[in-house]
C-alpha cells in the first residue's frame, strides 16, 4: 500500500521534463603492470587487412628507447613520433591526417596514441578527422562530429589529465583552445600499465598529477556535479591525496595515480572544471604555457575560491620540492593582457560552475587581472 | 639520463608473461533522476524496423503501476512482467527466449531489462541466448559464449548486486548456480534513475544493499586485488558506509547506494567475492535462498575472516532494525547440509581469494558445517 502511494508520488515527479548527457564509456579497458605486452594481441582482430595499417602515434621522449621497440607494429604500420613539449593544436592534427592519407591507400585500421594528455589528445583528434571531412578546428566545441573515428587505442605513459577516458580532445585553434567533445572522441580500448609510468620525471609526474588533484577540487566545489561525478571525483581526490602527501613505494603511487587519472577523467562526466581551468586556458593561449603547469601557477593565488584545495597544494610543492616559475606575466603587453583575460573569460560553462549562474555579477575583468599578475 | 636507465631496467622487467582481463565497461551510460523519460529516445534509433520489437522484461512489482505506463514501448514491442521471488534460473531462460523467437518472425531489436539483480541477469542472459545456439546452461562458465548478444539495456529499481555494470549472469542451472561469463554479457547501454529506488521495501533495500557491501570487504580482504578493482571496491565501500551507517537524506541515500553498487560492479573486473558468497552459494543452491539475504545470513558469523566488516555489518543490522531470519538450517537433512557443503566448497576462485593458495589445508568441511549450523 505504501508502496504504491509512493510510485503514485514519484509518477508526477518523474514527468518532468530531463535530458542527461548519455555518456560514453571506453568499452574495454586492460589494466596491470606488463599489459602493454597485450597490445599487439588485442590489435590483431582489429587489422581490417595487411594493407590498413595502425598507425602509432608516441611521444618523442620515447624514441630510440627500449620501449619504442616493444611496440607491436607488423606490415607497413607507421610509428610517428611526436614532441609534447607544445600543446596539441589543430594544424598539427590536419597536417598528421593528410600525412597518413596521403601514405596509404585505404584508411587505417586505426590510430593508437601512446604518452600524455598531448598525445592521447592528438590521437583521438586524427582518429576523428580520418573519418570525417574538413579540418579539425570546424570540430571544436560540442557534439559536432556526425560520422564515427577510426577505431583508436589508448596507451598513457603519465598519468593526471584524464584524458585516456575523456570525451574530449583539446586542441589549441587558430582562434581558440577547445575541445572536440562528441561521442566519437572516446577510446575504443584503453591499455592501463603502470610499468610505463616508471619513467616519467620528477616534475611532469607533479605538474600533471595536479591537473588531477586541481580538476577534482574544482569540479567537486562546482555548482554542476551530481552523485554519478561525486563518487568518481571524490575517490580520484582520496588517490591524490594519497600519492602526493603520504610515503607510498613508487610502484603503489603510480597505480593509484594512474587510477586517481582514470576516475578523474570519468568524473567530469557530469560535472565542470572552474576557476583554474578557465585561467590557465589564458595562459596557454597567450604564452603556450602547457596544461599541467598553468593550472599550478593559477591554482596557487585561489586560495579565496578554493581554501582547502589550495592549503593541500601548498604542502604537496613543499612535500615534492617543486618550485614554481615566477613572474610568468610579468612582460606582457597591455593587449595580451586583455587577450588573456577575455580567454579565461568566455570559458561561460566553467565560471558558472564554480560560481552559479550570476558568476558575472561576482567576478571582474579586474579580478581576474589582478590574479594574473601574482603568477 | 636518469630516464634512460630506468628504461633499460623497466624493459627486462616488461618481458614478462602477462594475460589481464581486457574488461568491457557498458559502453553508455546515463545518470539523473528522472532519465528513465530519455530510455524512448535511446532505443529509438536501435530499432531495426519496426516489425523488429524490444522485449521489456520487468519485475512484477511493478504491474499495474502508474511506473508499468512509463514504459515506452511502440509498435509491436512486448512488455513482459516477471517475478524476482527466485533466483534466476536457466530454464526461465530457454522459455523466455523461446516465447519471443515463437511470437515474432524476426529477431527482436533488442532486450530491455528493468528490475533488480535477478531481472538484470535474465535479460542479459536472454539477449546473449537470442543471438546464440543451445540452452543457457551450456553457457555457464567463462567465455562460452561464441556469437554476439542482441543489443540490451539495463534499468536498475534497486542497488547493490552490480549486475547493471558486471560481466555475468548467474543463474540457476540444474547442476549448478553459475555466472555466463563473456564479454557479450555486458550491457549495452545502462540508465540509472535513482527515482526509481523510491518504492524498494526496507529490508530488500537492506539485503541488496549489504550484497554490495559484503562483496567490497570480500574483494578489498582479497588476494587477487590490484589496484584498479581496489579504487573501485573502496569507493564503493565507503558509499555503503555513507547509506548505512549516516543519516542521510532519501535522495542522497538512493543516489548513493546506486553509485556504491555501480563501483562494487566495476571492482570485480579484477578481484573475487570471498566466504561469504561461497557459503551463500550453497544456501541458494539448497534452499533457494535469495542471494541477497543469504550473503547476509553467512556473514554474520565470520567475524574471524572479515573482523571489521562483521563488526559494521553489526551496526548496520541494529541501526535499520533488521531481524535476520534464525534456524534456516537447523531442518536440514544430512545429505542437503553434505550437498551445501560441497557447493560452497567447489567455489575454488573464492576460496583462493580469501585465504591464498593453500585455502585446503585451511579450510576443512567441519569448518564449513559448523559456520552452516548456526544459520
Amino acid at each position: 500500500m505504501k508502496a504504491e502511494n509512493k510510485l503514485e508520488n514519484k509518477s508526477i515527479v518523474l514527468k518532468k521534463n530531463t535530458n542527461y548527457k548519455n555518456f560514453p564509456m571506453v568499452p574495454r579497458v586492460v589494466f596491470g603492470r606488463g599489459s602493454f605486452g597485450q597490445l599487439a594481441d588485442i590489435l590483431l582482430p582489429k587489422r581490417k587487412n595487411s594493407d590498413a595499417p595502425f598507425i602509432f602515434l608516441v611521444d618523442d621522449f620515447f624514441e630510440n628507447s627500449d620501449f619504442a621497440d616493444r611496440i607491436p607494429w607488423l606490415f607497413n604500420d607507421q610509428i610517428i613520433f611526436i614532441s609534447a613539449d607544445e600543446e596539441p593544436k589543430t594544424e598539427q592534427v590536419d597536417y598528421l591526417v593528410e600525412k597518413i592519407r596521403a601514405d596509404y591507400d585505404e584508411l587505417p585500421s586505426g590510430i593508437v596514441g601512446i604518452g600524455g594528455g598531448t598525445l592521447l589528445d592528438l590521437a583521438k583528434a586524427v582518429a576523428i578527422m580520418l573519418g570525417n571531412k574538413g579540418t579539425s578546428d570546424q570540430y571544436q566545441g560540442w557534439d559536432l562530429v556526425q560520422k564515427p573515428s577510426l577505431y583508436h587505442v589508448g596507451v598513457p605513459t603519465i598519468s593526471g589529465t584524464g584524458a585516456e577516458v575523456s570525451r574530449t580532445a583539446v586542441l589549441l585553434g587558430p582562434e581558440k583552445k577547445l575541445g572536440i567533445n562528441s561521442d566519437f572522441t572516446t577510446y575504443d580500448q584503453v591499455v592501463l600499465d603502470p610499468d610505463l609510468l616508471a619513467t616519467v620525471p620528477n616534475e611532469q609526474w607533479f605538474y600533471t598529477g595536479m591537473d588531477c588533484f586541481i580538476h577534482c577540487v574544482e569540479s567537486l566545489n562546482g555548482t554542476y556535479l551530481n552523485a554519478f561525478s561525486q563518487s568518481y571525483g571524490e575517490k580520484a581526490y582520496e588517490l591524490c591525496k594519497e600519492v602526493f602527501l603520504n610515503d607510498l613505494a613508487t610502484e603503489e603511487a603510480e597505480e593509484k595515480l594512474m587510477m586517481a587519472s582514470w576516475h578523474g577523467g570519468m568524473s567530469i562526466a557530469y560535472s565542470q572544471v572552474g576557476v583554474a581551468h578557465a585561467m590557465s586556458y589564458g595562459l596557454s593561449y597567450v604564452l603556450g604555457t602547457k596544461h599541467g603547469i598553468g593550472n599550478c601557477l593559477v591554482f596557487q593565488h585561489l586560495e579565496e575560491f578554493y581554501p582547502e584545495g589550495v592549503m593541500l597544494f601548498q604542502q604537496m610543492l613543499h612535500k615534492h620540492q617543486i618550485i614554481l616559475p615566477k613572474n610568468v606575466c610579468s612582460n606582457l603587453t597591455e593587449k595580451e593582457m586583455d587577450v588573456m583575460i577575455e580567454v579565461a573569460y568566455s570559458m561561460e560553462a566553467l565560471w558558472e560552475n564554480a560560481l552559479g549562474t550570476s558568476w558575472k555579477e561576482q567576478l571582474s575583468k579586474e579580478k581576474l587581472k589582478s590574479i594574473y599578475q601574482k603568477i
